[in-house]
């Protein structure tokens, strides 16, 4: 059973699968934000989209965390530890290195249950 | 149950799980393609990988596209939009920066459901 | 079902979801050892992490590899193709232009079946 929300362009936002929910990769809208205000950012995004999808941050599975600014790790962590609870983090990696779009200092997907 | 299929020398390219299926890193064989024509390769490939798996491009959950050449994006997008049906979109993200063998522009991975 | 083991600061090591285990980036703890020696010991961390949750190498699903040394593939297939049996292989994608912490030469997911 596959449900589909937040029709785009060129995908969906969320993809749920049986219990597994799939969330695109996700992105500050304000770019004149820092790594951790960028992080808040995708935070709260991500907290409403599994909220669409009737599961919350308590159930993270996987967060992959692609960022363009490598060296602003700790900016991220100050956001991320402030989000999560410790007891439910999920696995995670922190990959520097990638290209996005002007302005984006990190891009996030994530793969939850239900 | 796990079932792979088409073993190589150093992976599988699709491994299933119950009603999930994992497809590993595609790249065109063409490597004069440019980005466009490199990913319609891609997608001939995913649609015969799919099959084999006893699915097909209308139940894609997650795609990552790894791009060697960021800003082709809109290549990538004008073959993708083409292969795909929009109400059918997976999730995806498009991170570039990524170093692939040489005139490879783009690399795909894959999680489908069956 | 979630279970999760090994708390840390930001992660958790490994996430069980029902009868899929997802374990976060794995890189090697002695930076002197070069690519071949580097991918060895994160199998040998991952073979624990494995069995922590009950499983093992034999059922690797996918295996996403990021490397800052993307020349060195063939130092990192070694070590693969000598701790995993060729008919378990899973699917994988090996992605060079990582930037990872100083003298990381490659960082490892993995998503497993119980």
């Amino acid at each position: 059973m596959i449900t589909r929300h937040i029709p785009g362009k060129i995908h969906h936002r969320v993809v749920e699968h049986g219990d597994t929910v799939y969330i695109g990769g996700l992105v500050a809208s304000d770019k004149s934000k820092d790594m951790k205000g960028q992080a808040e950012e995708i935070f709260g995004k991500l907290d409403e989209l599994l909220a669409m999808a009737g599961t919350s941050k308590d159930k993270l599975l996987q967060v992959m965390i692609y960022s363009a600014a490598y060296d602003q790790k700790a900016g991220f962590n100050e956001a991320w530890t402030a989000w999560l609870d410790a007891e439910n983090f999920p696995v995670r990696a922190y990959i520097g290195g990638a290209e996005l779009s002007e302005g984006t200092l990190v891009e996030v997907t994530t793969i939850a249950a239900k």
